[in-house]
């Protein structure tokens, strides 16, 4: 395929008229008015073995937490209450029903904690490759989810929590690096992500919070849709990005760069979160990283750091 | 996996309690109660290469179609209205552009003759396996969408057009069979199923329709379905089942059973319902093709048959 993932979404979001009232492909949910005063909201992800995960190194029970976890996300990300899940499972004939078993346990162990029942779903068979899909229901009061189209100028950037944790995680498995307690924290954080839904309907309650999105391909990639939806620009002081302590010692030890995986690695599940100036967030545990900016020549300006060229993860 | 499909099912239903006034896993859709008097009705179907359909032999379009048909016939099976699907979408690297762009082209074609948006979903890259999962949201007035568990003792059965014809399309396509109008119309059928969401709809204002779905495994599987819900037993004589010419002459050009592709090939996609017997269902081009009866030691008793071994399509 030629065509990159972003490339082929415009192309179908050009296909399908989004009806009057309703908000199609671009958030991390779709709205759709109710007739009670609620929206809804809906989204849905994929996890394909050998692009999202690696069956030789992942727990059943990690992957059944992380495909209810990713999409969880997406409600916190437009401050919205989960609703419901819909599990559509392709398994591998010959699959030991001990797994199954145990990412059904993961699974239920997230919805619980969540409160969210699943109502739904789909088992098939496959011949070789295992495949989940996950489609999540929420809700918020008519017109109250946070867009990526709602940043000002001058609004002050936020994170709900220290990033890069999660992309570190995905190195140690992925290059196969041997694991003592930092090493297990930092693929607990990528295979356990925690949703913020307590924290997006807080600050879906707040007038003055903005746009609003979940950390899901990395800060330097996702940024760049709220700049481009709400056409505004950002300056990001890299020095006031949030990294753990674990990120750190493990930077220390293996040379990684703390800063690009920060903003390149994705898969945190923090919120993004953009609030007038005259708010200060930081009471809710948020960290403010920089600032919106009129449209500019360049979508982000990079301050405390000669590096220009961050990119989040694109996956084709 | 030595768990059978259905089985599996039950272990996931056992372990997630579904809220009050919610029904969960067990019909062709989940109904969760609006707050604005309507239910939001939610089905999800993923159909993989290999399985489900055989990329050597389907057309990008005609996949693209039924991908979404499958999911609509989930509403229309309830007597509800589609308000909008979703789209995940595991490709392949490597896969050519023009294959994607008559997929979306065949999903569009149906999306707009039943003016159902796409309102999101995901495209992820896949190492070599096609996956495609549909997640549809529709809605029906509180408290009458169709189950399972509505049928009653001395109801009539009634399908909503010819069976079979989807089954031999399919034994067309895996035996390789030489392919004249009748083959080809019959492949047509497996390919592009018509959900009945208008008539779905129809009946679900009738107060005496009862139980309703759609027949997706075939009526000899789909049924046992309402007699398990509904704590009933049928008796389905073979002789009415609807059969189209096509059906008939591909039978006896190919020596195949025309009754046991009827009952069993699946992927029809027409309604099976149960009615009150003073209702005629006939003038919605309803064929009545037996009758629920009490619970008794067989689930289905056919007439007009020798063979009582009528088996639905298990996937695993």
């Amino acid at each position: 395929m030629k065509k990159g993932e972003f490339e082929l979404i415009d192309t179908i979001r050009e296909m399908f008229p989004v009806p009057e009232g309703s908000l199609g492909i671009g958030d991390d949910c779709a709205v759709i008015p109710q007739k009670g005063g609620m929206d809804t909201l809906v989204s849905t992800d994929m996890l394909i073995e050998g692009s999202h995960f690696l069956l030789s190194d992942v727990s059943a029970e990690d992957l059944g937490w992380k495909s209810a976890a990713v999409n969880i996300s997406d409600i916190a990300g437009m401050g919205g209450r989960p609703v419901a899940t819909f599990l559509s499972f392709a398994i591998p004939r010959g699959t030991d029903d001990s797994f199954i078993d145990g990412f059904m346990k993961g699974y239920r162990e997230i919805s619980s904690k969540y409160g969210i029942p699943l109502l739904g779903g789909d088992t098939v068979a496959s011949d070789n490759t295992m495949c989940i899909n996950v489609a999540i229901l929420g809700e918020a009061p008519a017109g109250k989810a946070r867009l990526r189209s709602m940043a000002d100028t001058g609004d002050t950037i936020y994170v709900s929590g220290p990033l890069g944790d999660s992309g570190a995680g995905l190195k140690v498995i992925l290059e196969g690096i041997e694991r003592g307690a930092t090493e297990n924290a930092l693929v607990h954080r990528h295979y356990r992500p925690e949703p913020r839904v307590e924290l997006g309907m807080k600050l879906s309650g707040i007038d003055g919070v903005h746009a609003m999105m979940d950390i899901s391909d990395g800060v330097a990639s996702d940024l760049e849709h709220i700049l481009a939806a709400s056409g505004v620009s950002a300056e990001i002081d890299v020095r006031k990005l949030p990294l753990s302590e674990d990120l750190k010692k493990a930077c220390g030890l293996h040379g990684w760069d703390a800063v690009r995986l920060a903003l390149e690695g994705g898969e945190d599940y923090e919120l993004l979160i953009t609030a007038d100036p005259s708010l200060d967030l930081s009471p809710f545990g948020l960290t403010s990283i920089g600032r919106i900016k009129e449209k500019g020549a360049e979508p982000i300006n990079w301050i405390g750091t000669t590096s220009m060229d961050y990119k989040g993860y694109h996956q084709f």
